[in-house]
């Protein structure tokens, strides 16, 4: 079994996973989070119920059989808040992975291990899940690339559920070059790829959002930027977060009951505190609820398509701040929880692809700069975000 | 899966264990403690790491095996405290199971699933394992018939170590019928029979440590066993009790931290707390303080040997008390623990068998009488403890 310093993959004892012996991806390994199907392993999702009750699995998920077949080496599965139903990288079972861009401090998640085993550089990539913020927080968090692909866009076949109408599958790399390449396998050709002169538009919402030292960091990284890519319009493209936020809080929670309903009832598996609570809470949410929530979504929805066209992409940050130590976390809760999902709000609603840049100036900690394109644009994007990469790293001269 | 509303069980995904189609056994449903390989599943032994890092099991223990040889029908895997290493019944990953015999209060453990599943009539026998307790414990608590065999006598190959020096397998049933039908299977012919008209010696040194209501139900049992089965004995076959406590607590912490090191250094489970400090207790056992321990413990073997000689069998409290509630537990924590482990001395310590037989008067809650026999009696002890049981339960005219 491998040294795994810092918790990043679940022990489990070591299962044939074939690939191809030649491939886009070969020479590559990599990792998958634990709520995603691989023959010969089980699927924990983080919890030790689901894990007794999940037994070995006999298919493998048609993302990670793509991955085998472009030449990729399977390299283990990686640990997940439980149930994929956090975005704090803690897992009260088996123990919290450690992040290796700040130790002490979360790593985020739920896709914590996928995102750690890629900054620890134990893989070349990881995939991971979001449903509202599980792929973008721990990417942003642990200082590595990461992408919420377009909703549907890959295939969630053997992918256990969160929250069917927002859950993706996207993966972390340590360069653009690496994330690019595994969306080429992963993704085929985009339906409508951005225009070479793509328009930037900086949401003043979400960037009010992030806090001071956070702002400052990442506007040295935007002013970068635009030196060299171009204006920034400026807009506020999700005016309502509060109750987008809202919206996205009722919808989640309830799907996620009724997605687990039939396991917890029948196992009451131990899970955090808070967790229950927010499973609990999606018995709650009534029909009306849930009927507005998704109508402010879809109007939401419509107002970003034609905010954005074909050409512009929205920038916002990834996280509010770096990553904090979890009793930091804990103590505000439900404003760290709230200032975080508004921000996941603009890509999780819309089914928008949103890719994070990991932005590091040393001294406040690993953060995160988002670009969210139109639907259909995941590989284009991924290429703007390699300039976008590129531009915020050079100091201005 | 079967309905569980005791959580008795682990929630594996059934496995083929084929049984022989007769023997001695057939027509008898049987559950086995997760610490003790059947083919086709996990050992998980209570702790999530554990489970994720032990894999299916490709072998089935000899002791399951012999079971099944002899036409008994494996029903299940059962819960365990984590590592097997606590008496309570407390599960802090998988849930604790529930009581039959007293809700609300615990079930005892570590082999807490195997003694709930037969309270609970969900199968008719079930093994556990006993170290300092883990099956007299929950046999006492639960209500239920339990033998720890004679130490060496059941072939442990299969069985997660905690202290290899005092582990044994054992079973639960709820007629001492059963109980003795599986010792035909697993035990053979006893090599020192008890003789036909056994003396019982009654030890108030055990009896002191009841506490007055447990005292004074089991006082009512004995006159019930007296009167019928002869006249006792009154001796304190054990007064250093309080040292060989230490003894005993000294020898299995040094030998369940190396049992267990390399694992919990390796991938630093989560576990709860009270066991962590005692793993860690097992660091600081000197080479001079295991050497008199054990010293200690070899001449009370031999003392006991004398005492009992072949023909003589100790009547002794199985617990202190009726289960406690968690809580009450968990306030008189170190109490608790001492004035238990000391009524486990006498047949830890020594390999001699011990059988407790359920009382339960319908005031005091469950409560168990133990007779302790010499070496090798095992298969008469249980025909005693028929006997003893029958006589305890018939009031007196």
């Amino acid at each position: 079994m491998r040294e795994d310093p810092y918790r990043a993959f679940m022990p489990y004892p070591d299962a044939a996973a074939p690939s191809a012996p030649a491939g886009a991806l070969q020479g590559l390994s990599f990792a998958v989070k634990d709520v995603i199907d691989v023959a010969g392993y089980p699927t924990g999702c983080g919890n030790p119920v689901k894990l007794a009750a999940s037994g070995v699995r006999t298919k493998t998920a048609p993302v990670v059989q793509a991955l085998l077949d472009a030449g990729a080496r399977f390299a283990g599965k990686t640990q997940t808040d439980e149930f994929a139903y956090s975005i704090l990288g803690r897992n009260i079972h088996f123990g919290s992975p450690v992040n290796p861009a700040a130790p002490g401090r979360i790593s985020g998640g739920s896709s914590s291990g996928s995102a750690v085993a890629v900054a620890a550089r134990q893989v070349d990539f990881a995939l991971g899940t979001d449903t509202a913020g599980s792929l973008r927080a721990p990417a942003s968090y642990c200082g590595v690339f990461g992408i919420r692909p377009t909703w549907g866009r890959v295939d969630n076949a053997g992918v256990e559920p969160l929250s069917p109408s927002y859950d993706t599958v996207g993966w972390f790399a340590r360069s653009a070059e690496t994330l690019a390449a595994v969306g080429d396998v992963l993704l085929g050709d985009d339906p409508t790829p951005l225009p070479g002169a793509a328009r930037f538009l900086v949401d003043r919402a979400c960037f009010g959002l992030a806090r001071p030292e956070a702002a400052a960091a990442l506007e040295v990284a935007l002013r970068r930027v635009e030196l060299r890519l171009g204006c920034f319009d400026i807009a506020a493209a999700a005016p309502n977060l509060d109750n987008l936020c809202w919206a996205l809080r009722h919808m989640q929670s309830w799907e996620a009951w009724e997605a687990h309903k039939t396991f917890i009832e029948r196992h009451a598996p131990v899970m955090n505190a808070s967790l229950a609570e927010r499973f609990a809470s999606g018995k709650d949410v009534t029909e009306t609820l849930l009927a507005e929530s998704r109508a402010l979504a879809a109007r939401f929805r419509n107002h970003l398509a034609d905010l954005l066209g074909e050409g512009t992409v929205l920038v916002l940050p990834t996280m509010p701040s770096p990553p904090p130590f979890l009793a930091e976390a804990e103590a505000s809760m439900e404003d760290f929880r709230n200032r975080t999902l508004r921000l996941m709000c603009p890509s999780s609603l819309s089914g928008f692809p949103q890719v994070t840049i990991p932005v590091h100036d040393g001294e406040t900690g690993p953060l995160g700069l988002s670009l969210l394109g139109p639907a259909g644009s995941d590989r284009s994007l991924i290429q703007l975000a390699a300039r976008v990469a590129e531009a915020a790293r050079e100091r201005i001269a």
